[in-house]
């Protein structure tokens, strides 16, 4: 296993190693240790609300499933699956008696293993596990040579590559950005194989139709081999929900053949606070988790046991436009209590995000970014997609906002491993040592421990004045700027077996020749 | 009390009013309530670290005092204190037996009000309260148009004239830029002065020397009157500890001057790690507790019932350049653990601040404060000195960075504010209203919520691309440089009794001319 850029943030890096050595030897399975490049938690969740106050949600959430209930339009498959596990289903709208949805979630895993192609690639998806996945969905990209312009296939390529290269992206996202020249209804091949072709990190499919899924999943068969995938997790789909409370047929037939197949829907409502939600927080919570649930819980009468996510993506606005605001403190709060909430219900949790309204990656984008990220770390999230690249509520991809967020996602790898209380983190020995009125510089624990002992980041500009201007006066975003032209122009891809490459390609072939381009 | 810039933020400014207005009913005092525009924390606390390691972190902290102990330099009478009180000294050195500092730090009030001479402006140091007060003590001032040059009276006086027009400014500060245009030993006075007629929020004296502490608390006499300075702080001083286990005489003369005066000293270890303190977090910790519970305790034997803050300031090191690095994962760690054990002691807390090492107010910066003033929050801590405008490690202040923070320090309002959980905030009505499929923005929840219903940022662009590239394409430092200019144009001074104002120049023209200048 190779790891690029594994020279920066050693701290974390060998933290993460002793981690993964004492998983691979609980994991008590013969042959070769799998290692996990996730990270673990070593500090608590913060949990903001009171019992009391969880259980308030909670009933509202009762309410809502119970009362109000959802439409699922235009999947009748979907309708009698809800008919035939007891829900109370009148035309497209189904409501849910006392405890039905959080009965059948139970029958979904608390973790599963997301495998990767390269096994020492492979991450854990649940429990103390967290996974960093880079940005999905935006139509343009951005970058400070070129401004903003439409995504493409090499856009596209170029951040998958940027990715693989970040030794704190544990995953290598789906839609990184839209490859706009590409046809739409194909896509999907290009971005699967992708993944695929220029990473060894795990992915993530389509979605946006549910033949566009089974392509992504028979991409995945291709190179774990049926049988495998039969058995095991190997690529996620990122269901969003149409809030207020309603699934349209293109999202449940997509979560369905994921489920179907054994693998992983991420089920993620996003709730604009005043659109498509209420404007206050604890009633966008109860929404959320009323919609995320009763997806979690189709995946399961789909297929009981497939692995799930519960998803989340709150938003609030700004009062003077209407325009949705990101990184603000409403959202911070309200992932910290679904995280609560999702650690009752014992599922995988998939919420926040570097997010930002910021059109480039300046103080504005990094200063809402580090407070949503912060709260995804605290809430305790699982699967922390958007971790890197956000800009503009997600409308583009931003080369330089991606090597900063990565930076930012490294921090958080130290800040994850905690306080160490071992003799040698107490120290007394140095100040025995030192005394009062000395320096630590060359003393023993500092020779020690100074190579291993603080975060270094690998953006941050920390010389003095004198030096920083004497070397061109460089802002924070000129740094990532060089940066990622640098990883790119270093970029080497992961071998890949030639047969494996040889059959996705004649599937691309013969999927693409099968049908006429659809350019929207 | 009129709010300068109150228009923004609605929803915090609502929401501190009705805390207010709460507080003021709960002290059942006869007379006009007092009203805190300080802000109270409805959210808990970031717990990191479990009983039994914050038990091994205090046996820690014993081992220090008990064994190693501290050295107080050059101030007899303090040797004479520590003597009476049973301190084992010898020579300079002073080793504390098991409990005894804990036990006078006993005396301590857990809370008390820090009053300024507009009584609305009053502010509760301790409980649930926080306030936050600028970067303090850097001899370089910055903006966007002329750089960085020393800063000056003018420099000073426009500093504490935008933490005056701030609402998210609580606290006028201290020595938010060294004048260094006026002679070190008078400095104190016009910067005394500049607080008192520029802002009525509370605000630091001077302790680089006995006597020029004196003279600050002597001119907050002045304006208080002798009498209610005998019983109340209206004063602060900022009394550095000469990490690792050091106190000079100007600090601790400096210290019991305040506490003689029955006002507050603000106790602060500054240590980075692997200069004046071991390179990993848990010995500094330990360290940094050992110093501040003997400045703490040093200032009840000079006056028992005294108000203090026990203070903390942890920083990191850059592996590469030995430069020190601001706002990464082990100090903001560091700080959560510092919360819990001052916790424990029953003390009111300093910590944390918006720091960087970036030399300008860049996306570095605002990643790196963000996460430093997260930490401040998570924390606990009660008086957060360095809330805004802090540069290039405290070297310099910066204007448009003070507006940035200050902005992040008015999102943090929201944030401390929590999830209402009441029936408005649930909004089942609104979902009974609405209904699955259509949209929240005429619907009467929302008409009736909306105003107030999130954080509104005065710095942040959330508008559109096209709307942001056709005003200009501005980032967030040129939003932040029109604002501290707008700010400035339209300041206008609070009132100031012409009386107290004679007295107070009166009082530093005899001071002025009593010595000869110095500059150095």
């Amino acid at each position: 296993m190779t790891q690029p850029e594994a020279a920066e943030g050693t701290r974390a890096g060998r933290a993460r190693g002793g981690r993964q050595a004492r998983q691979a030897q609980r994991s008590g399975a013969g042959g070769a240790p799998i290692v996990i490049p996730g990270i673990r938690r070593a500090i608590p969740t913060y949990d903001l609300m009171s019992e009391e106050g969880l259980a308030t949600i909670e009933a509202a959430v009762d309410t809502l499933l119970q009362e109000v209930g959802l439409d699922f339009r235009g999947d009748d498959r979907c309708l009698e699956l809800w008919r035939e596990a007891g829900a109370d289903v009148r035309g497209e709208r189904v409501r849910f008696p006392a405890g039905l949805v959080q009965s059948i979630i139970r029958r979904a895993p608390a973790s599963f293993t997301h495998h990767a192609r390269n096994p020492a690639r492979s991450v854990i998806v649940g429990g103390d596990n967290i996974v960093f996945s880079p940005a999905y969905g935006s139509p343009f990209v951005y970058d400070i040579d070129e401004g903003r312009r439409y995504g493409s296939l090499e856009h596209f390529q170029n951040f998958v590559k940027l990715a693989y290269a970040s030794p704190w992206m544990h995953h290598s996202g789906g839609t990184v950005c839209e490859p706009v020249d590409v046809p739409v209804n194909k896509r999907h091949l290009d971005m699967v194989y992708s993944h695929i072709r220029y990473s060894d990190k795990p992915f993530m499919g389509s979605v946006t139709a549910e033949e566009r899924a089974e392509d992504s999943i028979a991409m995945a068969r291709l190179v774990f081999g049926p049988d495998f995938v039969e058995r095991n997790c190997v690529i996620m789909g990122n269901i969003n929900v149409n809030s207020p409370l309603v699934y349209d047929a293109t999202m449940t037939k997509s979560l369905r053949a994921y489920a179907r197949a054994n693998q992983c829907a991420v089920v993620v409502p996003f709730i604009l606070g005043g659109a498509m939600g209420p404007v206050t927080t604890a009633g966008a919570i109860a929404q959320s988790m009323a919609e995320a649930m009763v997806g979690v819980a189709l995946t399961q009468l789909e297929r009981p046991g497939a692995p799930v996510i519960l998803g989340n993506f709150l938003s609030s606005m700004s009062l003077r436009s209407g325009a949705p605001t990101f990184g603000t403190p409403e959202p911070a709060l309200g992932s910290l209590v679904i995280g609560q909430l999702t650690r009752r219900l014992g599922l995988p949790l998939r919420c926040s995000g570097a997010f930002t309204a910021s059109k480039i990656p300046d103080s504005q984008a990094m200063m809402e970014s580090a407070v949503s990220m912060q709260a995804a770390i605290l809430c305790g999230a699982h699967f922390i997609l958007h971790s890197a690249g956000w800009l503009e509520g997600g409308l583009a991809m931003g080369y330089e906002k991606f090597i900063l967020d990565a930076d930012f996602c490294g921090a958080l790898h130290t800040y994850l491993a905690g306080i160490p209380l071992d003799e040698n983190a107490l120290a007394l020995d140095s100040f025995r040592e030192v005394g009062p009125g000395k320096h630590f510089f060359g003393c023993a624990h500092t020779l020690r421990n100074y190579e291993t002992a603080f975060w270094d980041s690998g953006t941050a500009d920390n010389t003095s004045f004198e030096q920083w201007r004497d070397a061109g006066e460089k802002d924070a975003i000129k740094r990532a700027n060089e940066k990622w032209r640098a990883m790119l122009r270093s970029y080497e891809a992961p071998p890949l077996d030639p047969g494996i490459d040889e059959a996705l390609q004649a599937f691309m072939t013969e999927r693409k020749q099968a049908k006429p381009d659809m350019w929207h």
